[in-house]
């Protein structure tokens, strides 16, 4: 139950705090048997790493995963998987005067309250500088679930303040430090995230998720349901203040006979339920969304408190992201994968006998 | 890390198909000394009830609620509390033809692949029968909640298709059939329901929930935050397909000035976070949304396939509810109930000892 | 995390009070289509129940169990299943008046500490009636472990008070009401179960359990290991002091040549291991040991105190077991059938994918 | 449900091989506030510790805990506390050749048969050197018992072979290397060893361990009794085949006017129950003991197969210990302190308003 660890078979315990001597993660529960080796983190964590472009904070850490437990010449045996990352640039110096300040929109005050006790020094556990281990634990899921199941994740930034994207394309995707789908625009982004940084305000963001070639019959009715778990997932991402399986929060003003997707023995006809029924896969893609809040690290002056209890005004001093939103994606990815993973193994703890059942309808069409 | 289960510390473990012998759940983890009794959940009940209007569908539970075990004179024992509900209106008959059938954007399909096997009597496990245990068990949670916290706990429908309350008044909500906060559009929602019956549709809704009174420090980072439960908990409602915390996906095109919930000595300025930080309630008002689809139990004739795999056309028969959201909205408080009961005793178990700290700011300033 | 229930995978949540209205317990994650009927649970129930013999407690209940959910058409559909039985017995006047004495040797002072309250009748949670749900719940286990794995489990009495069996044949065991393993004792028992009644005292007893054809692999290092869970699943049978694998006690005096179990291609040469090593079964027999307490229901009288604090004598009235144990071994195979069914959903959630590996040495020689 | 984990609500999650990189554990939940530094560490793992005496094995690690995470300026904060001691002695050579033999009594072939893969260096996984973690973790837990409750857990070795000691001095225990409570008998123990040692051979031991301060009603009924989860933990330990609550298999054989242990207002009259009745501890001290097996890991040699299944002889080659019980008594007053603070936090989450209850008796006497 403990909770700093997410997953139920493929269970991933975090720990560290952002400016610590380290963060890390164990995993247990990892399938025996699958290569992995240091390689295999560097092309998730540099994805996600701050200091990727102008437009994201610019700690710039190694990140070099050490793995201290759990294979045996190249391959899981099984045993739990330590990752460990020193933290290497603390400048923990920068941080002095807000030790007694509770920076409005950020966990200072909720954290001083709950343990009566905190660790000032770059929001401590609070810091997105966890979910570096969520993206790392998520290298090993999405390797296993590709070799088994061929199954793909892929993540794209679907709006920042109000700009979206005018056209789609996954291979843009990639090759832009915003993760947009639509190459045509980046230089608008560009210029907006200049502006915005001039102006030290922030700004939200909405990022998606689809996951590809995942089979029909994963989830767990009724309290572990694919899209619960997949819900609880996304929120946990620190800035995230909504969730939507699908089409989501547009599912209000539609039409029962507009959402329903129906079934022919080609395929479904569409995928308004975003590959999920029943909180079970349906062998569509999975898609989800999720909306993060601007961050509340500005250099505009806000109003607080401090410990005594005074009357403050906190202003957020260096670099920050003028969107957390922008370096996300591969955060979101990561939790699908780490949700899909567990769910694997769940699935087949309980109906590993199962045959597959005719009708197989075909997921993809209608994707 | 039964599917079945809901909660940590508070654990409710349901049971029963909609047109099995019964319905039940087992409550584990309640404090010991709380008065009880079968009279406690006839109001949550009723309010949940299919058959309260012309506009849900018209199931007749008796739906008496008995006590199996886990008091003793009135009282909590500390041991498992079991609550039996006997289903006395099964008609299973109606259900004959579609065992062979799988029922667009409902379960069927996705039961069928998981298990190899499935109840289809009213849907088996995947009715929305089951959340009527939910609320049984959400009525203990929220004594206790109310008893030692004063915490409340209020839902309303916050949309349905394209309507939106005109104005909001908590007062209004229980009065009318709908839990529409505004009185003055009551007409207008039953010409609308009606419309859409008529029409064999559906539609789909938004139900909104707060909680006030809950003290800072609920909620535990990193994966058992108050915001990520209180998704997962929502999520698992049938037919939800977003949730939101405070803002939401509002958020998205905000800007950090505007978000930030300012905090003073006499309070916070404003609630956009819906009273979560860093995943941990903040002492303002929990505020939470949920997005209900249009249910796809329509008379509109819909494709699909058959257990052959030939296509079929489907439509639903009887009475079906035009609008799932509209009993909804007692469930969702039940989840919310059921969330913070569990971090109630979660936040005791680990921070039990730790004294109130100062500066402890009020919560209810622009709530 | 829920304290009245048992398993990870295959989870037996079990409520009720030995005097309240009805005892019963819901599995969840029971593999789906498993054929299963109301009839299956009548053996078990009749070889636990109490009345069977002069030598057990005179309390008859029908002890029907009710299937309420879980099944459809005779078969397990992957959903909980709930089972139910009615307290029909429950003379509760009987136990007026221990409202506000602490019997010696029993819970009653125990949960009056941990709760502030206590169901007094017939000792409320605390009873061994509590165990007919783990022999229910159980029956479905060594169902499946059968019918998938040829897995069975058998146990005896293997020593009550001073007197131990001078042959062993699994065919008496059946066959005499104290599950003895020595047909020409059953008179010597007999006699001396009848002078220990009239002494008003009681006596301890032994019960061994053996399960065959269990795979090598299951169990989870280090603190899921399959010994450690028989440990905690026996120790939590009511009256039990003491557990054993394989040799057990007897190991401490043992050598290591004496006591590792040598290996050949034919198979292993002894198995004082009790057929786990390192926490993993080895395909050899599981051979797991139990001491039960003497009860603390005698007849003679005994110093306590009463809810005032106050020095009193207590006698028990009415008619109970001299020995507890008696009863106890189909409550022992019922813990070690739960243990090996949730092992056997573990490990295929891990290593589900894994071929069986050679050299794989028969498991029978030597057991 | 983290195989790797032990505890529900302070759950320590180790990892690491005997000689890989490193080993390690992450602590979540620890009440915030308590002071620790990496010198609290020392003693206890210097007891624990291999090359305590000529009669343990040889291996000399350095041992020193580095502290990761979950501290802020000595105090722990309320997240997880990661501890990591490098493996500084590895030599990985001296195990070249065991790589495709299963020594009998080990793990090596179960961990082969489950995993398909396993790390043949020094045991990998299956090491005891996993109780380094065990040893640490419990420091932690062991300080904030004594802090709180005035909790004090020593142990000590109860029977060697056959020897068992003549007279009982807690004083002793700590000023041999066999934590042997009767100093005269050091000398013959010293003897004993050497002459085990130069036959090549093993003994087993029993170990007993004692926590004094124990408040009454900590234990869970009916599956997370304390007995019950003592059990677990003491038979999760390496070698461990055998556990005891109280009196243990002697009361198999005593009488109920004899086991049961009466009450008077000055308190128990005896403690033949080991402390805990129904689950739940009675106040008086927790008594319990282990039973351990003779090391397999012997010069004389043995009978085995090996990875192309056939037949070998195994010797073991370099120093080890002659009994492993030797320093065994530090890691099962671990696992004792482990299931206590677990048993704290769960307590007060659910009973946590429970004012103590009159009458209580005192715990003492008769211990």
């Amino acid at each position: 139950m403990s909770s700093n660890a997410f997953g139920q078979l493929f269970t991933v315990t975090t720990f560290g705090e952002s400016h610590g001597p380290a963060i890390g993660c164990v995993i247990d529960g990892c399938p025996p048997g699958l290569p992995i080796s240091e390689a295999d983190f560097r092309v998730d964590l540099d994805r996600r790493a701050s200091g990727r472009s102008r437009f994201t904070s610019q700690r710039r850490e190694a990140d070099e995963v050490e793995i201290l437990s759990g294979t045996y010449e190249g391959r899981t045996t099984g045993t739990p998987i330590a990752l460990l990352i020193r933290n290497t640039d603390q400048r923990s110096k920068d941080y002095g005067e807000i030790l007694d300040t509770f920076r409005p929109g950020h966990a200072d005050y909720t954290y001083w309250q709950k343990y009566g006790i905190r660790d000032p020094r770059g929001g401590g556990r609070s810091s997105a500088r966890e979910t570096t281990m969520r993206v790392a634990a998520a290298v090993i899921a999405r390797k296993w679930l590709a070799e088994r199941f061929g199954i793909r994740i892929r993540g794209h930034l679907a709006q920042i303040g109000e700009l979206v994207p005018r056209s789609f394309d996954w291979d843009a995707v990639e090759k832009n430090p915003f993760f947009w789908p639509d190459a045509g625009m980046v230089a608008e982004l560009e210029a907006a995230m200049n502006a915005l940084r001039k102006s030290g305000d922030s700004v939200g963001a909405r990022v998606n998720v689809v996951a590809d070639g995942v089979p029909p019959g994963w989830g767990e009715p009724v309290y572990g349901k694919l899209d619960g778990d997949i819900a609880a997932a996304l929120m946990s991402i620190n800035a995230v203040k909504g969730v939507e399986i699908g089409d989501g929060f547009a599912a209000v003003s539609q039409r029962g006979s507009e959402h329903r997707d129906e079934m022919t023995p080609g395929g479904f006809l569409s995928n308004h339920a975003g590959g999920i029924l029943g909180g079970i896969s349906s062998g569509q893609s999975i898609v989800a969304t999720a909306a993060f809040k601007p961050t509340s690290s500005i250099l505009i002056p806000g109003r607080s408190v401090n410990l005594a209890g005074e009357e403050i005004e906190v202003r957020t001093k260096g670099r920050h992201d003028p969107c957390v939103g922008i370096r996300a994606t591969p955060i979101v990815e990561a939790m699908l994968a780490l949700v899909l993973m567990d769910h694997a193994l769940r699935h087949r703890a309980q109906c590993g006998d199962v045959a597959a059942v005719a009708p197989r309808i075909p997921g993809a069409v209608g994707d």
